[in-house]
C-alpha cells in the first residue's frame, strides 16, 4: 500500500468524500477528481461518450451478513490501483488516463505517478490507444491534457537520477490547456476531438 | 443494492474469494471470473493486451486510522457497478465486456444482467466500441463470446414479456466458442481478433 493515499493532512471526512466522490463540507471549490466525473457524467447522458471512474481497489478481509440485503464489509484495506483511474472508449477510440491537481506553480511532482500507472500507460500507447493524464495547477486554476508520449520520457529521466518534476513552462508548451465551462465543467473530449481525432 | 449479489446459497468464504479474487478451498475447479482474470494478466505480461477488471464499486463509511500506513475500512457496503466488468484496449480497439456463468443447460437467463449494464453496452456500441458478452454453461463446459448486438435484442423482447433467457441453441448459432486451453486459459481475444479484427 502506498502511503500516498492516506496524506496527514486529510481527516477522515475529506478522505471519505474522496472516496465516495461526495463533496465535503470542509471543501472549497470542487477538486479536479469531481471535475472530471461530472464531466463524464455529462458525456455518458448525451452519449458523448463512454468514459467511467474505476471504483478504488479495496481488499475485503470480513463481511458481516445481517440479511440478504445488507452485507456490511466490516474489515477491508485499500489496494493500490493497477492502472490509471480512468477508462473508456469516445468515438471509436480507447481513451484511458489519471487526472491530478498539485499546489505547486512551477512545475508538477512525478511522485503523483505511481509506477506501474507509467507502465500501464505504456502498455495503452502500444496498443494504439489514447493514453493521456489531466494535470491541474490548483493555484492557477489551469488543467493540462499531456499526452503519455511526452510524460513518458520526464519520467524515466527522473528514474535515471534527473528531476523529478515537469517544469510548469514544459506542461503549458507540450500540453493542451482544457476550457473550463459550466457544463460540462471540464470539457477534456474537445481537446482529445482536435489533438487525436481530427488530425 | 440488487440482492442478486448475495445469494443465499453462498458462504462467507466463497462470497470473499469472488471479490478478492482468490481461490476458496471449497471451490471446485475455476470459476470464468478466473479464467478471465487470468487470461488477462498473460495478456498484460505479454504485451498483446491491456484488459483488466474493475473493481467491485464498494461505498466506504468508516475508516480507522492507526496508522499512516494502515487505514482500516471498518464499515462499508457493496454498490452495483454501473459498467461491466472488465474493459481495455486491444490493437486500437476498445474491448468491454461481462462475464457470466450459468448452470442451466439449455438456456442463459438474461436477469444475470442488470439493466444499466445492458444500457452501457448499447453506448459502447454506439460508440463503436467492441462489446459482448462472455457466458459459461459450466454444466457443459463451454463458454461463448456473443456479441452486444444480438444480446440487446433478446433483452429488449424480454422486457416486452417475451421469455427470459436466450436458447442455448441461439447462443451456439450466433456466438463463437472460446477456446480453452493453458497459456491464457481462456482465449478469448483469439475470437476478437478472428471476429471484429480480421474482418
Amino acid at each position: 500500500m502506498n502511503s500516498s493515499h492516506f496524506p496527514n493532512r486529510m481527516n477522515a471526512r475529506d478522505y471519505l468524500a474522496m472516496f465516495n466522490n461526495t463533496a465535503s463540507p470542509g471543501n472549497r471549490g470542487m477538486s479536479l477528481e469531481d471535475d472530471v466525473n461530472e464531466s463524464n457524467a455529462f458525456y455518458v447522458a448525451r452519449e458523448i461518450a463512454s468514459i467511467h471512474k474505476k471504483p478504488t481497489p479495496v481488499q475485503i478481509v470480513k463481511v458481516d451478513y445481517p440479511a440478504r440485503s445488507a452485507a456490511v464489509i466490516k474489515e477491508a484495506y485499500f489496494r493500490q490501483p493497477s492502472t490509471t483511474d480512468y477508462n473508456g472508449v469516445f468515438a471509436g477510440k480507447y481513451i484511458d488516463f489519471e487526472a491530478k491537481e498539485t499546489k505547486n506553480k512551477t512545475s508538477f511532482p512525478l511522485a503523483n505517478f505511481h509506477p506501474h500507472q507509467i507502465e500501464h500507460i505504456k502498455l495503452v500507447l502500444k496498443q494504439k490507444g489514447i493514453a493521456f493524464a489531466l494535470i491541474r495547477f490548483t493555484s492557477l486554476n489551469e488543467t493540462y491534457l499531456l499526452d503519455g508520449e511526452y510524460l513518458i520520457p520526464y519520467w524515466e529521466k527522473s528514474k535515471q537520477g534527473e528531476r523529478k518534476s515537469i517544469p510548469y513552462g514544459d506542461i503549458k508548451k507540450l500540453g493542451h490547456l482544457i476550457p473550463e465551462g459550466y457544463q460540462p465543467r471540464l470539457d477534456y473530449l474537445k481537446i482529445v476531438k482536435d489533438v487525436y481525432i481530427k488530425l
